[in-house]
């Protein structure tokens, strides 16, 4: 994955704080899957904290409780109808990576794998799983994070929760008005 | 506020799941206030869990963390420019209701105010305070909510965090693909 450069830690929350539509990678016997997630938000900059909701009625749920390992990807819209299906079938069925013909790359610090094909990659470890078992709350730690200037569609897309999803549309620059973060701006 | 219809509670997941910048208003000791947030997720549909982080930073972590009451309102872009400026000074300096021109409005379950002007207000109780120590995470359940049909401006924002926001852009209609909860497509 020649495409793949690094992003710094900092920067992370930047791609979580929006609230798009992510792919949650995991692997277990070696074996890959992955899932579709819209119920997920920064909790701290750095290290960078994600909280996410992975149900027991997930396929990947065994998988990330046990090697408490995942990757997020962030795709492009480009890749909307392949990441719907992603969501309406399981990793007990089929191998996902193979039908739905996403490019798994090797991560550097976790053993799920990152997707060539989005815009984005996040390699997580589970460091808190105390709300797992009542909320199938799970906080994650990004411990390397990898974007793809290669690819072309740019636009992230949120889920409505009902089969629509609402793609990134105008970007409106507010930043004379920032006073925290200024480092950022 | 005539304007405002009963939304159910089984809907409250498709306010939050897209991610957009929600305003989260508090009152104590007789006194309303209201924040910016970006860092919230849904937990669950039914009753309507919502995680959020409100650091001890915010003025507003005190009267959340006392009363355990809030209210979480999403403002179209319409109000884009207050919202930034809301985030960006606090109240324990001046008034944001005032300052701001928002209009308070009386909710039916919690001391907090509803915010006349957005898109939608969730009346909010604090049901879980066991990660706001370590993590200034807190749990919430939505026990009413609230939609205003009458605001023109439908489109929401979502932050990037350097003083950048997305706003909505075309919503694409992937109904056909969805095979979970149907009852809502």
């Amino acid at each position: 994955m020649n495409a793949m450069r690094d992003l710094p830690l900092a920067r992370v929350f930047q791609l979580i704080e929006p609230g798009p539509v992510a792919l949650l990678t995991t692997a277990s016997k070696g074996r890959a899957n992955v899932m579709t997630m819209s119920w997920h938000m920064m909790m701290e900059f750095v290290p960078p904290l994600i909280a996410c909701v992975v149900s027991p009625a997930d396929y990947s749920y065994n998988a990330l409780r046990t090697t408490r390992e995942c990757v997020i990807a962030i795709p492009g819209v480009d890749l909307i109808g392949k990441v719907v299906d992603i969501g309406n079938c399981s990793g007990a069925d089929i191998d996902k990576f193979s039908v739905y013909r996403l490019t798994a790359v090797p991560a550097k610090k976790v053993a799920a794998p990152l997707i060539a094909e989005c815009l984005a990659n996040l390699e997580c470890k589970v460091v808190d799983t105390r709300m797992v078992n009542k909320y199938a709350l799970f906080i994650l730690e990004a411990v390397k994070a990898w974007r793809n200037p290669a690819r072309r569609e740019r636009r992230t897309f949120h889920a409505n929760g009902d089969g629509t999803f609402v793609v990134d549309g105008r970007t409106l620059d507010l930043k004379k008005k920032m006073v925290k973060f200024p480092e950022l701006v």
